[in-house]
This record gives C-alpha cells, sequence and structure tokens, in this order.
C-alpha cells in the first residue's frame, strides 16, 4: 500500500499536519473579516461556537449540514439570472440552425437583444427557451459550453467576468463553516450542470455536494462509447416546496444552517429550523444600491416578501448587506 | 471563532495529526487482509497505487471517486433482495387496514407466506408492493420503521441480522480505497431511503454519498410543522442504463473505479473505464456455493451473463469469491 502523496513527494497526511495549525491560527486571528462586528455576525459566530462545542448543543461533524442558495446569495442575481443570459448567448450561438426562430417569440425578440419582450411571451416560453438551450448534446460538450461562456461573458453593469460577482462575505462563511467541520452544500433553483462548472473553483463545493433543477439525461453507446446525453425534459425543478425536497432526495439528512435571500428559499429555511434544536436561518437582505441592488417585496427578480415577515415572526437572521458588509464582491484583480 | 474540538475538549485537528500516522502504518502493515493475494487483489493494489503516486497516472484526491452496486456487492442478495423481504413483512403488519389484500394478488400470496407464488404476478405487481409499502408515511416514519426492522430481523438461512450479512473483504476495500484519498459512494438499484438507514453505520458511507432508487417525496405544512411525506410515485430508477445516469446526476462526475455484480451494473462499469487514463471495472463472481451461494448467468436474482462475457473481452477484474476471499462474511460476534 501507498500512502497518498503530493505532487512533491512528501505524503499529504503529513503535509496537512504541518500546514494545519498554521492555518488554523492565521484564520482564528479573524473569521469573516469582510462582516461587520454586528448582530447578523454574532448570530453566525455564536452558533457555530454552540454546535462545535461540547455542551447540550454539540453537534457530530457528520450531521454539520449548511445549504446555501446560490442566486442573490452567493452571486449577483441582478439585472437578471447569469444563466438565463447564457441561454441568450446560446440562441444567438445556435440561430443558424434554427431559421424558425426569426419568427418565433420569444426567440425572435431575444435575436433582436429585446429580453424585456421576451419575458412577456410569460414563464413557460422562458421555460422552453432554457430547456432547448439546455439540451440536444453529450453532457461533456454541454460543460464545455458552459465553461468556455463563463470564461469570457461579461456582466452588462460591472463589466466583469461572472464568477467575480460573488459575494467576499459569503466567500468568508463558507471557509468559515468548513473550518468548523461544516460539509457546504448547495441547493438553488438554477440548473445543477450550469452551477457544477464553476462552484469548486468558485466557493470550493464539489460537483457531488451541488443540487439544483434538473433536466433528464440518457445513456447510450455511440459505437463502442458511452456517453451521457441531455433531453429536453425536466427530471426535477428545485425551487420553494422542491428545495427541502431536492435536499432530502440528495442528502439524505436534514441541514442545520440554511442561507437564502427569496421567497423561493422559504420552504428550504423552514424545514432546515424545525430540525435540530441547534439551528441557524439566514436570509441575505438586498439594501445596498450603491455597492450592489436593493430589492425585496416587489421584485420579480429575487422577490422576498413572505420571507421577509417569517424571519420576523421566527427570528431568522436577516444580513443588511449595506449595514452588515464591509465589501460586497472580491477585490478586483 | 473556536477551533472544532472533541468530546474530551482536545482540537480534532490534533487529535488526527497524532492518530493518522499510527492507524497508517497499522493498515499499511496489511492492506485487505482478507484478500488472497492473487489476480484480483493485485489488480485492486496496483491501480490504487498508480493513481496516487506521481507520475503520469495521478489522479488528484477530489477525482478520486469509487462507487459500489450494493445487493450482492457488499451484502448478500440470496434468497431474496433484503429490501424485498422487508416490503413483505410491511404488507403484513400493514394487512390489518387493507382488508381486499386477502383476495388481491400478489398480496394475498405473500400473506400466506407464498413469495414464490407471489413473483409469479410479475414484476410490475411487485413493484406495486414496493411503492404500496415505501409511501403513505413521513419520510421520518419511514425511517423508524426500516431502523427497527434492520436491528431485527434475521436472515432465513444463516439468523444473522441482515446488516451482518456484508462482505467483509468489501469493508476491507472501502476503508482501504478511502485511506488512499478516494470518496466511496453506493449506487443501488434499490432504494436510497432504505440503504441510507444503514449504510452510515455498516459501510461507513455518509447518506448523501448514497444513490439509490426513489419515489416521489412531497413537502407539507401540519399545522406549522413541515414535513416530507412519501408518495406511491417513482421519481427514478438507479438501476442497468438508470446507473451511470443517477451517477451523474448526484455525483456531477465520472468515477474512476466501479464495483459491481450483475448485467445491472454493466453500464455503470462502461461508463467507468471509458473515462479517466486509470480506472478500475471490477465484478464480483458468485462461485461459492459453501460459504455464500453460486450463481450467474441462469439466476433471475443477481443475474451476470452479458457482464461476464464484457469483462472478459475488455479486461475487467472478476472476483472469484471462492478463491479470492478468505473470508465472506464478519466474524460471528
Amino acid at each position: 500500500m501507498t500512502a497518498t502523496r503530493s505532487s512533491a513527494g512528501i505524503p499529504v497526511a503529513v503535509l496537512l499536519c504541518v500546514l494545519a495549525p498554521a492555518a488554523s491560527v492565521a484564520r482564528a486571528g479573524e473569521p469573516l473579516p469582510s462582516w461587520n462586528d454586528v448582530k447578523a455576525r454574532h448570530a453566525i459566530v455564536h452558533f457555530v461556537e454552540r454546535v462545535t462545542r461540547p455542551g447540550a448543543d454539540f453537534v457530530p461533524e457528520p450531521q454539520r449540514i449548511a445549504v446555501f442558495d446560490n442566486d442573490g446569495t452567493l452571486w449577483a442575481e441582478q439585472p437578471m439570472y447569469v444563466q438565463l443570459l447564457f441561454a441568450v448567448d446560446r440562441v444567438k450561438a445556435l440561430a443558424p440552425q434554427h431559421p424558425e426562430w426569426k419568427t418565433t417569440e420569444p426567440y425572435a425578440s431575444l435575436l433582436a437583444g429585446d429580453l424585456k419582450r421576451a419575458m412577456s411571451s410569460g414563464d413557460e416560453a422562458m421555460f422552453d427557451v432554457m430547456l432547448t438551450t439546455h439540451s440536444g448534446m453529450t453532457t461533456e460538450e454541454y460543460e464545455k459550453t458552459a465553461r468556455e461562456w463563463l470564461a469570457t461573458a461579461k456582466h452588462p453593469k460591472t463589466g466583469r467576468l461572472y464568477t467575480q460577482m460573488v459575494y467576499q462575505p459569503m466567500l468568508e462563511l463558507l471557509a468559515y463553516l468548513r473550518a468548523n467541520g461544516f460539509k457546504t452544500f448547495i441547493v438553488s433553483g438554477g440548473g445543477v450542470d450550469f452551477l457544477r462548472v464553476f462552484a469548486e473553483q468558485v466557493y470550493g463545493i464539489p460537483p457531488e455536494q451541488v443540487i439544483g433543477s434538473s433536466g433528464k439525461v440518457g445513456f447510450e453507446l455511440r459505437g463502442d462509447k458511452p456517453v451521457l446525453v441531455k433531453l429536453p425534459e425536466v427530471q426535477f425543478i428545485d425551487d420553494k416546496a422542491g428545495k427541502p425536497v431536492g435536499i432530502y432526495q440528495h442528502i439524505g439528512r436534514r441541514p442545520i444552517a440554511a442561507f437564502g435571500n427569496s421567497d423561493g428559499d422559504q420552504q428550504m429555511l423552514e424545514w432546515t429550523c424545525d430540525g435540530f434544536a441547534s439551528h441557524l436561518c439566514v436570509y441575505i437582505h438586498h439594501t445596498d444600491a450603491a455597492r450592489e441592488w436593493a430589492y425585496d417585496r416587489q421584485s420579480s427578480i429575487g422577490r422576498l416578501d413572505k420571507g421577509l415577515d417569517e424571519a420576523a415572526r421566527d427570528g431568522w437572521t436577516v444580513v443588511d448587506m449595506k449595514s452588515d458588509w464591509k465589501a460586497v464582491f472580491p477585490a478586483a484583480k
């Protein structure tokens, strides 16, 4: 038997033992440095201390499951969900093979660059755009296309890559939880295949810890070669009541911490905070029009209305982005 | 910030660093002690050494995904799948609430103790028994029922608990792979909820690393209390071509090692061994009528026919239980 070794030939277990204490000390100096030292940060740190210290609230490591919505919770969702902007670019790229789109809504409006008018065709029509642009290729072809798009497409307002539109305080929170024995999961209404293209690199969350909406997939042999093909049929919608269902189907146990930003996360928070004696439910409230966007009860994207009422009623933590966060996005490179 | 601590108050990171080298040395003395030192063991050890050592075949830890079928691969599946025996006992327990079962097949035969006759009603009828006995309760009620059954029900031939009908050499293999940085997953045609009740305790595989067939689940509020209810509808069948699909949907990347024992695992092995340059595909061949059961091409349970041909053609490893394993089951307690 060979011990696992790093590329330098040093056993990885030894490297970890050498590096871990140093890293812990560095982190212990200032966890969550982009969080102002006020109420929301206190609630998070207090919760983590309670479940990791011996005592009545202690939770064994395997049960320290933390779940995060993605759009509006880990990265920006304004002026439009990133994956929908990807779909729009796919429509443009695929248009030459679909001459009928020139006269079919919502495709015609999308090709004309009028996203607003396209969306007035209704949710079902836009859903059809998502299915159409996310099927008809192998899973490997899809991954390559999404990876290339994310490496080059820029946010219309900031000019940043979308993967730089992530929230710095949430990156710190993910790292802080993992340093305290939590396993972190994404639970998104977005497509699981799209999320998995960047989640490991950007959030440190491996593909097997990403839960999302999905289409059906078929297995076929092309000659001797087995391939998986993305089909234009819905497998699962991971939103609203679908979120606790998706968590149960994928993780098989109830989280002890849940983070969201919209009414689409409400059931996930309800289910999480009805479980263990120690639990943490957090809403990220978009209150910062200067550094990000300010929206809640009236927004068509990421509406937070009923959830805000329930948070007040049930004592969930509400993060006020404007006053709780020292920085919103990572410093530009 | 508090460092993660064990219940004795010693930081877990420190404990790990103290314990890890000792454990590694102990393991390094004799990995896979229940495996005879012949061809199959050589293939496994050689593969693990290649992917963990620096060199052309090195595979980074996050990509060291190993997938295992359960019935017939990790535990015995004769004379009948364990979960089906659980379902039969559920039919008996639920019979008072279903007087109509006395005159309806296959329920009438099951209640009369004639499993063979019940099964002659066909796959669809037995499938209906599985759906009926695995729905109509909350997920927590189901878990409790399955847990209690597994704690007491005995194997009809050996009188052992079913959780003692696991294969000792496979327990060692799971531990050996994990000690070398692999993440181990179950990928079973059986019900994911049933598997998750015992997989962590018996195999060291947490619920989030169990993939299986599943029924639909509904979220509802009972008063203020959110519950998940098991519905009598199929969500996903994780068998044959469903196995690579299930792996893709759940893990999101291709395994580098796959272990099965029947034609139901063939596509999972095909997909695994068409991926990375370094890969390992293994069939467990039931050849030991004295210590377990001997069956393959003609068996209605765990048929291994086409898969055996493909294994020979593609150079997959075939474990001959009779000659490769020093012991089959763990020593009786």
